[in-house]
């Protein structure tokens, strides 16, 4: 199955030739085609960005726990072991007129509600102190079988997270939720993903 | 030569028991302590300003391009090739009062100037676009042999990377310079390199 943007570009798949027995393991494949299709929405987006000199906003690096290292010549250090690291923080930050911005992005297969075990603990008590120290926080959710994302702000996921700890909590957001609470980003050529238009009417900026 | 805090406590340097040939080769094992130190020291000093609420402020992770990646069981991916990629960004970043702060910390071994090739010049362009975005932007320089630390903002910095440039233009910064310049940042207990002091001097924050 193929989507494809408004203008009717289609998703990169780019693995789709080199399948070997271990990727074709259904749901590995999956999470890493969803991974990388907002990740790189994203990526140019913010490079449209910072090109246009309108913010400046990076992904971090993915952490990583290096054990071991070898040196073959001076100049290409090759790291031959090595283990991923869970994230501490999220993954975009930057600053946009002047203000910190800190923001995750998520994507599920699912189409009718966000499950809320997507987010980690850690990275919703981070966004909480960026928020309270006056950063504009926020999460960015795509649903990628039926290819609509949103934007949602930290207060509004914040309730959410809270009240699946309540007796009867609900484990995932629904999308009627998000479309009330929150914004949907639609897809545009360039930047693909207009995220700061959203951030723009949310925070009162001109 | 072991160096001492003003508290007496000694800088810990991790692999001195364990040198091999290789890590005697002088330039690799001097670099690789230097980073550890004044890095330890900001972490640790990044650390308890989050503790005490004072601020969000993280160490990037280090960026390296993964080439090949093993599952010998499904929960530890197991990196097997990887390289260390050029940072196209600074080292910290976070949120303070509200505002992007973003910094670059540097040691040398020289004892009078800063050597300006420290710097990248990828480096020196996104610290130009976060300052002219409204952040927080400056630069930590520690002396390792006579373990002297300083701050110098980033108006400053690039004054000095410009001039490089010109006809008879220095290529270090000189330490007389960043005394006057520049902040001494001064060790104590906790945090051990308090810099949010002098960016509360430096931007006249109460």
């Amino acid at each position: 199955m193929t989507f494809h943007y408004p203008n009717g570009q289609a998703y990169l798949v780019h693995d789709d030739k080199k399948k070997s027995k271990k990727q074709l393991n259904k749901k590995k494949v999956s999470y890493s085609n969803r991974g990388m299709s907002l990740e790189d929405d994203l990526t140019r987006t913010n490079e449209y960005y910072l090109l246009k000199n309108r913010a400046v906003i990076h992904k971090k690096p993915i952490p990583i726990q290096v054990v071991n290292v070898d040196y073959p010549r001076r100049s290409a250090a090759k790291i031959t072991e090595a283990y991923y690291k869970k994230a501490s923080t999220t993954d975009y930050n930057g600053v946009y007129r002047g203000r910190y911005i800190d923001f995750e992005a998520k994507e599920t297969r699912n189409k009718t509600s966000f499950p809320l075990k997507n987010f980690h603990e850690h990275q919703i008590k981070h966004m909480n102190a960026c928020f309270e120290h006056g950063g504009i926080c926020f999460v960015v959710i795509r649903f990628s079988s039926i290819n609509r994302v949103f934007l949602l702000n930290f207060p509004q996921l914040k309730n959410w997270w809270q009240q699946q700890f309540d007796e009867n909590g609900k484990k995932s957001i629904p999308i009627k939720a998000l479309i009330k609470e929150g914004y949907e980003i639609k897809y545009s050529l360039a930047p693909r993903l207009p995220y700061l238009d959203l951030i723009d009417t949310l925070y009162s900026f001109k």
